[in-house]
């Protein structure tokens, strides 16, 4: 084996990329320490050059999934439209994301229900910056007069809260039969709460785009 | 020991409580069919008269604890007062009822734990039943003006989604940290979704009484 990390920058970033692929065939909790260095033909003592333990690993893997999430939404923030119509797309997106991870990539869906269930570092930073991107278009959508003026900070954690059976993996499993709520529904339930005028929040309901440059 | 059951025409309610009292002390999972029937002095095999396995004991005990919670509810359903503030109340209750178990009775709380994330059958009896409380409540508001017209059992169970950071065992235990939100907040999102005059029912919230009988 060929110790290269020194001379390779990126060895933390790659660590990561095996690691997360690995999970996805093995499990976060079959996978060892031993399996990554080899698929990196390096020694594990190189690993933990960068990880102190393979529960670091675990954590930084889940992060990495998680803060996927965090660009794709912050994407959509940026976009050009109404602020209930991005909302909308926002709460579709996690929405979303978790439920193609539940149904397609099973084991890498487990870490993160671990992550959750232990209550790692990384998802109260997750929450929080969740909270962040909803905060900016609810803040938008007050400036606009489309919203009630209020605090949009406390707005975009009661949203976050209100939609957490399907955020939350553990849920997303345990209500994957449910038919109702649907995310729809629990936009709307979200939108009349916020809207300056709940009648034509729900005369709109869906009828609204956004441009995502 | 004396096999007395066929005279007691209450022995099923008995094992439920002596179980209860049981699992209260060490556990469910610790607690095992020959410890209730030593309790009730009577032989295992009495026991499995009531019920096939241990399991069904399990799930007989949650249900008692969350049937407790229903008939709480259902006072307040009945109660005199403006629905907006029955439904805050309704939902105290319920979170109320959830948390005290969660810090006095730890070992019941785990019990509903994995009654939750197993899926137990009495899980979504219960849920389906506090719909139903909610749903009259709601019904009630919309006939008197109080709330806009629309279908109360959707309401219902979009307002008890919302809530379910407060209602879910497992959840109860993963943000028993946080802050925020509160349950006072949550209300007045629901409420704000709900009501005819947004405005009005913030003025209003926490100010109005209701009169349980």
């Amino acid at each position: 084996m060929v110790d290269t990390a020194v001379r390779k920058p990126d060895t933390y970033s790659e660590i990561l990329e095996v690691a997360e692929h690995l999970f996805e065939q093995l499990g976060f909790q079959k996978t060892t320490v031993a399996d990554i260095a080899h698929e990196m033909q390096m020694s594990p003592a190189n690993i933990y050059r960068f990880f102190a333990a393979k529960g670091e690993i675990n954590q930084a893997v889940a992060d990495r999934l998680l803060a996927k999430v965090i660009v794709e939404i912050r994407k959509i923030a940026r976009a050009s439209g109404p602020a209930s119509a991005k909302l909308r797309v926002l709460i579709f997106t996690v929405e979303k994301l978790n439920s193609q991870r539940f149904s397609s990539d099973r084991k890498l869906h487990d870490l993160l229900e671990a992550a959750y269930n232990a209550h790692w570092p990384i998802v109260a930073a997750h929450d929080e910056a969740v909270n962040k991107v909803f905060a900016q278009v609810i803040s938008d959508g007050m400036a606009a007069g489309e919203f009630r003026e209020g605090d949009s900070d406390l707005a975009a954690i009661l949203v976050r809260s209100a939609c957490i059976r399907f955020f939350h993996p553990r849920l997303v499993v345990e209500y994957a039969q449910d038919p109702e709520p649907t995310v729809d529904q629990m936009v709307d339930l979200c939108l009349a709460a916020l809207a300056k005028q709940p009648q034509l929040a729900a005369r709109l309901a869906g009828k609204q785009h956004i441009i995502i440059s």
